[in-house]
């Protein structure tokens, strides 16, 4: 057992070796009883400054990364929006990154439209870097909650029939996922209509279908991706009914998955349009348990990148 | 005298006891020397997760109900804004709640245009909810702020007369106060434009009139309302120079009230439209108590809901 | 030696005796390993609460006084933009002022595109107030981190040949460091063309000059202003090249400077415009310097108007 991981940033999963996947989703689990105390605060990173660099719009992300932050006693530091940032005034990003680094912050979370830009940040910067989804790349966080969720479910994710169904060619959630989940030996099946499978999607370690209805045949987790409303008006599909109708998720499709499936979506949901309300809101869904992993996955990244040793409740004041 | 409110939620007066607005207004008394010391800081609330959902433009609100937390050690998590948020991703107010819930906050400030957005919160969520202002419906820490000042100044609310001017039937701070000083037994009149004044007044408790001259006759408190002019411009009444000849508060109508009488604002003031500066800046105006006891109030709502037990200096390091 | 600021606010360099320049170098040179340390926070401000009052773009200048209000251990409290604020409402700022001061806030930093409102502010407010930069008007804090980037370099200030180039009619930093540089016995000479050079510069103390070549000529210290490319582009000059030809720092001109001189610039950079890429990345560059000596002297702004007594490591906890 490994027990720090082996580079100062997280820019995907791609990078990570197994053990590392483990031990981030071993530290996230010991963390989450801290959300259930009355005060959910522990010293662990007291003195820590970690800026929240969102340049892309997000809410539950950043809200997610925040609490942790504060949960552990770091100091946060916004930036959210791209009007009127320096990088609007013409500086360069790199410009900004060296700004950034002397300033001595300890951590940086990015999340920014344009794949690379936390690779090119963590390359010159002292400060750890963590990816909180950059452009259609990765997104390493969501892949570690929702891989923490299903082995909370089922014990393992060895061997598991995982089904992700949507826009895969443009999600950065479906890329974290099927590269972690190949790591760890689950069986990947990604689905879509034909102009949103990704080509040679097979070298990530998934297998690729257009048919939902046999893809769903026997799975233990159905995981829906939102649809970018805003990009499939563009007429990648004749409409949100067409859409629902062959790529929603209903009861009835549910009804083919194994019998202990689980249902899960990274969020926000369009209700009717990849997923009907009543699955949404079913008890098979775990769609909330992934918000509240979410929060303790990312303590967990946070913990093991600036503390740099293990968890240990007693000395970190839990 | 009882020891802790009813509700884990403050969505509105209307719903309070009279005991529940005297616990309210005495913890806030107590509260008031935390301003004058050097270190602001008690730890009252140290640890406690107090996320301040503004989704509706506010400036002093928001900043009145941040300084209260802060001086609690209260951490504070902020959105503020409707734009590029979940809620404009098409998500419904119902998973955003959900999605709250599941990262486990202590409390929650919301702000929002539509009426009873708080309460939908407040079913939902595990957590405490604050109504900041929902639409034109409530806004009941305003309410509580003025009534500690009107406290403070004559000692009693019973029995006083109370004149409130203005867009009566938009003010969700006209509904507050009118529900407040009714429960605590004041004579509430009030006054504006016919087309300003909502149907049905006197069943909330006031007495209603459009002459203004004669409702300060006698009034201890004259409380003047913000006239929004953006939705005035849209010819309610002819032009601000005709509304301020007619429901302006000038120093001639304020000699016809009481001769101990106090001029409160909820701010932010158009002066010359629904107030001459002279009476904003004279010594019967107690505008800038209003926002300094705003900070106290908001303090004591902090503090009951959630420490759920009286205040007591000592303990919690004052 | 003096051993507090003769006031309660820094409003620009102008009002400045030299010892009180001296004693903010000085305290905030000892305060510059702190960014060195693992846990970069000290006690020295708990408790007190800065207001950050942002009413113009800024990325950077807010990054470092929120850092520096961090590691002091300083709440923050923040307002971005002018949208949606109570000003937008149509208050008027002598309202706002007596707002904030209503609610206690410890100090007030603001930033503000029109000249004299943190002058304004500090006339009626009891906390004290930090100019972070008022329309052309003055940045303090700015010329503060230049002169001991100058400081550290040279270990004096007096006798040396500064160069400021570039747009200095419409620059708060040309002003600022001008009166600074002249109070400390430097000789300064500003540099640009004829329409970005004010009337009557030499009363400020500077020699001003349109040849940069001549300018340049033995200098210890370049100091290259940002173009403000929205400005510029109505026609005060040609096109950036040709104003890069003639006002741009290139190699070959900073040849003619002292062997020992120093390239400057406040950032953000237009790389190609008013420097050349290999001048702003070359040995001779402080640029990064001046951003790490911005969060100290921010640092030292912060603790000698909140605490009023010397900086002494141990008794702060450092």
């Amino acid at each position: 057992m490994i027990s720090a991981l082996r580079s100062k940033d997280l820019l995907g999963i791609d990078p990570l070796e197994p053990d590392e996947i483990t031990l981030l989703l071993d530290t996230a689990e010991s963390m989450r009883p801290i959300a259930e105390r009355p005060i959910k605060k522990v010293p662990a990173l007291r003195g820590r400054m970690v800026v929240n660099l969102f340049l892309e719009a997000s809410t539950r992300t950043r809200f997610s990364f925040e609490t942790a932050e504060k949960w552990l006693s770091a100091d946060s530091l916004n930036f959210s929006g791209s009007r009127g940032t320096s990088v609007e005034k013409g500086e360069t990003l790199l410009d900004t990154a060296r700004n950034l680094q002397a300033m001595s912050p300890d951590l940086i979370v990015v999340r920014h439209s344009s794949p690379g830009v936390p690779h090119m940040l963590a390359r010159h910067l002292k400060a750890g870097v963590i990816n909180a989804g950059d452009g259609a790349h990765e997104h390493p966080t969501q892949a570690l909650l929702d891989a923490l969720t299903i082995r909370q479910h089922f014990g393992k994710l060895k061997g598991l029939r995982i089904v992700i169904a949507g826009d895969i060619a443009h999600s950065r959630v479906a890329r974290s996922n099927v590269f972690l989940l190949a790591k760890v030996g689950a069986d990947v099946v990604v689905c879509g209509p034909p102009t949103l499978l990704p080509p040679r999607v097979e070298e990530l370690g998934a297998v690729a279908t257009t048919d939902f209805d046999r893809a769903v045949e026997g799975a233990q987790v159905v995981m829906m991706l939102r649809v970018q409303l805003e990009r499939q008006r563009r007429s990648i599909f004749p409409s949100t009914r067409e859409y629902f109708a062959r790529y929603g998720l209903t009861s009835e499709r549910m009804s083919r998955a194994s019998a202990d499936a689980i249902v899960m979506h990274p969020g926000p949901m369009n209700r009717g349009v990849e997923i009907a309300s009543e699955v949404a809101d079913s008890p098979r869904s775990v769609i909330l348990d992934q918000v509240a992993n979410g929060v303790a996955v990312r303590m967990a990244v946070l913990y093991l990148l600036l503390a740099g040793r293990p968890w240990e409740g007693e000395r970190d004041g839990m």
